[in-house]
């Protein structure tokens, strides 16, 4: 049987790992690196190296960063007194990419999801409720996807915050920007019906 | 502006130069990679290190390799009158593992295509001729792509190696395993006819 070379055949192996990537994906992008001149692969080698000895978990938040806490948690220009939920890390590079969020965040780790075996107890919520009852917070924003896990997180969430007496709130539902509503599905068309806005 | 954590910031451009891999997809490979535990992506740099250590072109066929020359080109059990020219390291791994081939390689380097820039002088076609004169070659087999810079390549090759009084092949072309008559297209299927076999 046809073996590739060792070396190939661990990049491969890793490639694969990765998520959407097949073998023959893996294959393909391993011969581009090969390929190009050996810098690229040593670079690429020393970014992963950098990024798994610098990137740490901020105990505030529990969002990756490479202090801790975080750059956001430790900004005293931030507004303290409100906390973004969101399931993971990359939900808080899109959320703060917008520019429009001057608050805090809170990163769960993921959404309630039964079948996967994803119970609340496995995710950072113990933590966020010890943050509301140390920190002084005015409002919290469920900034959850809106699908089957988020929902259920939405809710199992807005149930736990009730005996707070805090402002819990959630992300607009609507037509995106772009949107053609002769293909947006019924769900996301009703959304946009009830939470219609005066002009 | 939103920036990413530098070291999440450099893996993401790495990833960015990959073929087939934008920022939004090199966003999630870098978060998904985060979220494993450190050890995963400490293992990639490993692998990567150690491909771009390891790894050289072998002097022979210009395959990519551990040895040089390769394992291939240094094996006695192999046919070393048949020469099977191939564009890339891939496709050589490709006809490797049908498990049907017992000659040698020689890897051009890419395919004869002006408009890229990629002119005959570009690729390992004088190595080719200095393999030829050198060895007793008694076949060589043209392993490209039937596409239009294949078939510049094989074109050129095959005016090239006339003068040699070597046999000069070509893969066969027709319908590949599983194909729909019906949905082929007519150059596949013009070329199945022609080169029908009889049963």
């Amino acid at each position: 049987m046809f073996k590739f070379p060792q070396p190939i055949q661990n990049l491969i192996n890793q490639f694969v790992k990765l998520p959407g990537i097949g073998p023959k994906t893996a294959e393909r992008l391993v011969y581009f690196l090969i390929k190009q001149n050996n810098g690229q692969m040593t670079e690429f080698a020393e970014a992963l190296k950098q990024a798994a000895q610098n990137l740490t978990f901020c105990a505030v938040c529990h969002n990756v960063s490479e202090k801790n806490p975080c750059l956001i948690c430790s900004n005293p220009n931030r507004d303290h007194s409100t906390i973004c939920v969101v399931a993971e890390s990359h939900d808080q590079a899109a959320i703060e990419s917008t520019g429009d969020y001057q608050g805090l965040y809170h990163i769960l780790g993921g959404t309630i999801s039964p079948i996967e075996g994803i119970t609340p107890d496995k995710l950072k919520i113990d933590e966020l409720i010890a943050r509301i009852q140390k920190e002084k917070i005015s409002e919290i924003i469920l900034g959850l996807n809106p699908d089957l896990p988020g929902e259920t997180t939405i809710l199992y969430l807005t149930n736990l915050l009730k005996s707070f007496k805090i402002k819990v709130t959630r992300l607009a539902r609507g037509l995106p920007m772009g949107a053609d509503l002769e293909y947006s599905d019924e769900v996301t068309l009703a959304n946009a019906l009830k939470n219609r806005s005066q002009v």
